[in-house]
């Protein structure tokens, strides 16, 4: 049995990182040379390339695809420490975080970055009928939703329950609900063509609900909202703008539009719309005075950060920084990782004596795509879509992920997918321990004990 | 809207499939050509490679890897329809299938293929503490267990605790379990070696608990299983026979041996021993005045048919059929396989009005691998152990993967985890819903408030 008792070393700056996601991760990556002492907190035990969730949503990857072990990224760093645990308390005097299992653990610096949650607009309760999209669970349940509610409609009866059934709501307009809404559109017309014998999925209606007058219309130029738009409907998807969503059932949504309030009868809702920062925020903020936003976050400044407390420093989807523009930056990777760069430089600088110099955010441009040679990108003034976009959105997207295996892995699928339109990863699986899933409405079928109708040839 | 109503066409033989293992796929598989309707009842909507499920226990693989959608599988085939649903009931003589949902379904001919579970002789209690390894969810539970231990382990600081936490007891010697111990070996002497900061995972003891006087005692002969043995031993597993389990709980097993009763604090168990077949086979027995023997399998004839009962089938796992030796045929794969063959050759034969021809098994022999090129096989005469016989492992099991893509990406996994030890798979993701998971004993640092101790440097 090894000893847990680590030998005596000259007590070093200590720097808890709390959350593994793309800011806690690069921060931890930015000191491996540094002379302080890092433990890394995250409630998982991997780092998560949330940008292709919505491909395990769809059944496109698997999500050890997009998941790395965070202990496998950092076993060579030394320096190093990794903690499973979720923190619950920080105490900015004491300079120490509470763990749910009890733990106290002291700090010289915190760095919080433990991001957002998708929200429900101040309805929680919506949270059961409309999954979103922040986690590998989050992202298993949508896929279930989705391939369960076909083959709930292929074994329906009742012509008006068949039609609820195979029309899903995508709420939201941004880059997630966009590419959820084109990846199902592909599944249906494309992935599952042939599959079934009673209905045809090619008839699955679609509907995109965005309280907005345009989608991507948060960091898109218009004229790129206008061609997602268009691609999205020569998949025929429907894109309702300005209109939004007052109530969410199992079954239905009901949305207010200017021609008033309409029920939609649906299979179930993609929830693509609204985070809020993570609960920690409050909780610094409560033990530090700082107020958060309306959305949960903390403000920082030009150093990312905590006002009065040198410190702590926030970063992410949980940090309100204003960038050049006077605007909050927004909450996507780039953003976390170039302030993890940041503060990693910082914490290297400021134990070396050197001047921090302030964080600028450098926008690299923004990319969604919708299918397969269908994507918008921008690039500050150069704007695409089409083939190309798609082309740079692929290729980026590859570079990024983290380990050389998941890149190799994810290739062959997208060529796989490019090649057939079929996608490896739509199982339907519940949780553990739970029963293996079961078609949820019993559908009645009069006519099956005499003799069932024969498979339709045309299918 | 489609309508779900088929065009009438003759009323063909319907051919009912309860299961989509492998050999109720085989029997609609064989079925492709012939002038019968057939539909293809699962509870789940793939097909699961489950030979290679071990793999995705220990994060070797993901789900998908080794499970494909039926329908992707039978979309060709017109005269084929697959549908999600659990069978509850056969009335052999009104000729139907009652489907839990409620539905009735009749059949001229139906084959009932829906394998076995694990169980816990007369201890279904056990099964909460020791997860078995049939389904994904299994799968995916056993790989929480594994490597939320080893969190824990890393966060303990009680020495009796932290030992306990890295002690595995694998139940029984089958290929399973020798499967599952030797890779549970290899990742802790390699996989996360260097990983953690605080315990050795090489220190981690796997216990092989079997009750038989060797492992591998069923099919393969002495020498292979003194072969896998040393394989084990020389990978730091601690085997164990001749000695039977009498308590499991969360945290410890009672075995009793010859030395008497032992309790070894652990981890949690692996379950890989004893299964017994599925519920659906006591129904059938109910309605057919047969009996099931003590496994509760069903007895078939030679030609795979319920005696007395020439319109119903039973192959694979459920039936008890006896082979060339009087003794009921392994509930292995290939007895599945071969068994469904028979059965849609059976129901062509019968259909032309040909005289169908008893089944015969071939034995083409049994592999078990226990690691990186440690295996053994036995084909017929021929032992193999060592290199030659894990590389016949590797290549009967890529041919033997359904699908095109699945081959490659296990083989690209492979590959990877040949140069590098490491297995991408490795996520503790809890159920859907489940919030994440947690570790679950709250471990106490009191020496952590002032000043954790620094990460050892030899990790």
């Amino acid at each position: 049995m090894p000893s847990l008792a680590a030998p005596a070393v000259p007590a070093a700056h200590h720097v808890v990182i709390v959350g593994g996601g793309f800011g806690g991760l690069q921060v931890a990556l930015g000191l491996r040379r540094a002379a302080v002492r890092v433990t890394l907190i995250d409630r998982r035990n991997f780092n998560l390339f949330q940008p292709l969730l919505y491909q395990v949503a769809t059944g496109g990857l698997s999500p050890s695809n997009i998941a790395t072990p965070l202990r496998s990224i950092l076993k060579r760093q030394r320096n190093t420490e990794v903690m499973l645990g979720e923190v619950d308390g920080i105490d900015p005097a004491a300079r120490t975080v509470h763990l749910q299992d009890g733990e106290t653990l002291a700090y010289d610096t915190l760095v919080v970055a433990t991001g957002s949650r998708h929200h429900y607009f101040g309805h929680p309760e919506w949270e059961v009928h409309a999954p979103g999209l922040k986690t590998i669970e989050d992202a298993t349940r949508m896929r279930r939703l989705i391939y369960s509610a076909l083959e709930r409609a292929e074994r329906e009866h009742d012509a008006q329950r068949r039609a609820a059934l195979m029309t899903f709501v995508v709420v939201g307009g941004g880059p997630t609900a966009v590419e959820l809404a084109g990846a199902l559109a592909e599944i249906v017309r494309h992935t599952v063509r042939g599959e079934f014998r009673r209905i045809d999925p090619a008839a699955v209606r679609i509907i995109v609900i965005e309280a907005q007058p345009r989608i991507l219309a948060g960091g898109f130029a218009p004229d790129l909202s206008e061609k997602a738009a268009a691609a999205l409907l020569g998949l025929g998807v429907e894109v309702i703008t300005g209109a939004r969503v007052t109530e969410v059932y199992a079954d239905a949504v009901v949305m207010v539009s200017k021609d008033g309030a309409q029920r939609v009868p649906c299979a179930g809702v993609l929830w693509g719309a609204g985070v809020a920062a993570s609960p920690l925020g409050r909780i610094l903020a409560a033990g530090t005075g700082a107020t958060v936003d309306r959305g949960g976050r903390i403000p920082v400044g030009a150093d990312c950060a905590l006002s009065g407390n040198s410190g702590i420093f926030v970063i992410g989807d949980l940090a309100a920084q204003p960038g050049a523009d006077g605007e909050p930056l927004p909450g996507v990777a780039s953003v976390a990782m170039q302030q993890g760069d940041h503060v990693a430089r910082a914490i290297r600088d400021r134990r070396a004596g050197r001047a921090v110099r302030p964080f600028r955010y450098r926008d690299y441009g923004m990319l969604a795509t919708i299918g397969k040679r269908l994507a918008v990108a921008q690039f500050g003034r150069l704007h695409l879509s089409g083939t190309i976009a798609w082309l740079a959105w692929v290729f980026i997207h590859l570079l990024k992920l983290v380990r050389f295996e998941n890149r190799v892995l994810v290739l062959v699928q997208w060529a796989w997918y490019w090649l057939s339109w079929n996608r490896s990863a739509r199982l339907i699986t519940s949780g553990d321990g739970e029963p293996a899933p079961r078609p949820a409405a019993p559908p009645v079928r009069p006519e099956a004990s005499g003799a069932a109708p024969a498979p339709a040839p045309g299918g």
